[in-house]
């Protein structure tokens, strides 16, 4: 396998000016930039004629079908990145613990972890053996984009909480009661969740993404006092093994509102926000030295292009043209979005998004 | 009907030193108030041999057991305050809307709220008549209680959700779509909610009711331009209507960290909090002018008695001994939890729990 740096500066240097680079870099650049999370998927329906009705975890593991599906919305919005189709679970279920992602459910786990014995479960990831497919993906990606391309992981965390809960929950509580119950299993499970996270998301690098996006979606589940002691150790891991790739680390929840600045303190170059907190606000609490990822109401997209004008409008309005800023939803896009609606949120972004100086910008 | 002072003025001057009314108005009192909301429940063995297996608006149209099921938490638990056992859709089914409750989903509308013709199954209550069975549960509990009792009603936006959505929601897109496209017809819809709480409130009031809690469950989905737009003018008129019973106001929501000041400033003279926001945080941005309930996470509770004292002890360290607080979890008692677990977090707030005075509280 060639070396991190040997595949990855090709790719970094052709996109070290690109606006998405620099606007997470807090760094000039000539535009607002924009992509939304779940760009690809249910919401287009040039993604329903080549999906066909199988699993997800099936259509990941056909590069050609894989990479046209991350191409759809590039082509379609115009947007300034492209997310590599994938999921958080396709680690674990590389590794052969047992996750399948229901249609209209999400991700389903046959045996739930619950003791020291699921730890064996858990072995190491082997990208290139593992999940060939991913990185064949990444490798075509690559070669077709004209915009970078944001690898992922799931955040322990979260990857964690779907693993113990079994399924989708409101309220994690089998998750919290083994936190709180055996936290050396706790710590034990996180660990080798961190360290898949970081062997997927290095080998995704080094295949040439540019950018890398972890996802703790539930850790907003936490207080602060928790994610503290139960989960920033794990995730600023991650963070950590990213930083010498040199490539926009970014950090997404939902929920946030009190774990902003845990959430930049474990290692984030770029912060995702939701809709509830002002980006102003954020910025204010978080400083100059991360950016902001954000955050339009998905539900404004959902009510139609007034509203999501409206809103995005709002958006750039808070924001004030400081340029440590990437616009997108405040969560994913969802499946009764309408693309036209979205198409005119890109627009609008880059109509009437300014970027101004970090230096004039208003704190 | 006897006017509101006659009926209440006994009651209300009966409890008028107790340690939970005075908790709210952050006077001196002796111990650390604490209940649990949804104390009575599913949670209790003394609760399912009563319950049956039929529709929980069946139980609370029987008096007889509606009042046995809200003493049972306060005979067993020993807590401070009793919630009178009902649901927040009570006033919508009782003007015959069409709501059930299913077991296990919650609130299902079989006819969600669409368009304008949809207000006209709103009509005013009359709780004499609508809900004589509410009322009669009221006095029987007056009667009987040696602590108060707290009644309570859904705010507007939480009951508009689910007539909107016709069900339990996860992002409110078809409520916050109507609130967007249709904004008149929104004000009408809450409008005509916050009439139905505020006759609910103020029947419970008069029959003897000591304090109300507004449960703005789900307000947390809003941002705070959005619940100042769209839902603020409507729990205010409800808070304002009961200005004059001079009963304690509890104003409660979960995902509240960006609302906090806007649920104190439409006229609570209590704001719940959940785990995720600690309380002595909440109080520096609320200031002295509201007392807080909350705060432990109730998955702590499900966790066992381990994690549900140290949580227990955690909350009231934070509090710091300050007279404006009353224990409780950060949302409702689970059907999971064990009540012997909840039996010690009583014993450890009520021996443990200092309540120091308002001048000498920390800030």
């Amino acid at each position: 396998m060639p070396s991190a740096a040997s595949r990855q500066e090709p790719v970094t240097e052709r996109f070290a000016q690109h606006c998405f680079v620099q606007a997470c870099r807090g760094l000039p650049h000539d535009r607002v930039p924009v992509w939304f999370m779940r760009q690809a998927g249910r919401s287009l329906p040039e993604y329903r004629a080549v999906r066909g009705s199988g699993s997800i975890l099936d259509a990941i593991k056909d590069p050609d079908l894989a990479t046209e599906i991350t191409l759809q919305p590039v082509r379609r919005y115009g947007v300034d990145a492209a997310i590599l189709f994938s999921d958080i679970v396709v680690p674990v279920h590389a590794v052969g613990f047992g996750v399948t992602v229901t249609p209209g459910v999400g991700p389903e786990v046959q045996h739930p972890f619950r003791s020291a014995s699921d730890l064996q479960r858990l072995r190491p990831l082997d990208p290139e053996t593992d999940t060939p497919y991913v990185l064949e993906t990444v490798r075509l990606l690559v070669d077709e984009l004209k915009v970078p391309l944001i690898g992922f992981a799931g955040a322990p965390f979260t990857v964690a909480a779907y693993l113990i809960e079994g399924r989708p929950s409101r309220d994690y509580l089998l998750a919290k009661s083994l936190m709180f119950n055996a936290e050396k299993l706790w710590h034990g499970l996180l660990d080798r969740l961190a360290d898949l996270a970081i062997a997927s998301l290095q080998s995704q690098v080094e295949c040439g993404a540019v950018a890398v996006q972890l996802f703790d979606s539930w850790a907003g589940a936490l207080s602060a006092e928790q994610y503290k002691r139960y989960v920033a150790p794990h995730s600023e891991k991650v963070f950590e093994a990213l930083a010498t790739s040199g490539v926009p680390r970014i950090h997404f929840g939902v929920n946030t509102s009190e774990l902003l600045n845990l959430l930049a303190a474990v290692g984030a170059d770029v912060v995702g926000i939701d809709w509830r907190v002002r980006i102003d606000d954020a910025r204010a609490r978080l400083g100059d030295a991360v950016a902001l990822q954000g955050n339009l109401d998905p539900a404004a997209v959902v009510a139609g292009v007034g509203p999501a004008l409206a809103g995005t409008r709002e958006v750039l309005a808070a924001n004030g043209g400081h340029p440590s800023h990437i616009f997108n939803l405040g969560h994913g896009v969802v499946p009764q979005c309408d693309p036209d609606v979205l198409s005119e949120v890109v627009r609008v972004v880059h109509d009437e998004g300014k970027v101004g100086s970090l230096t004039h910008a208003p704190q």
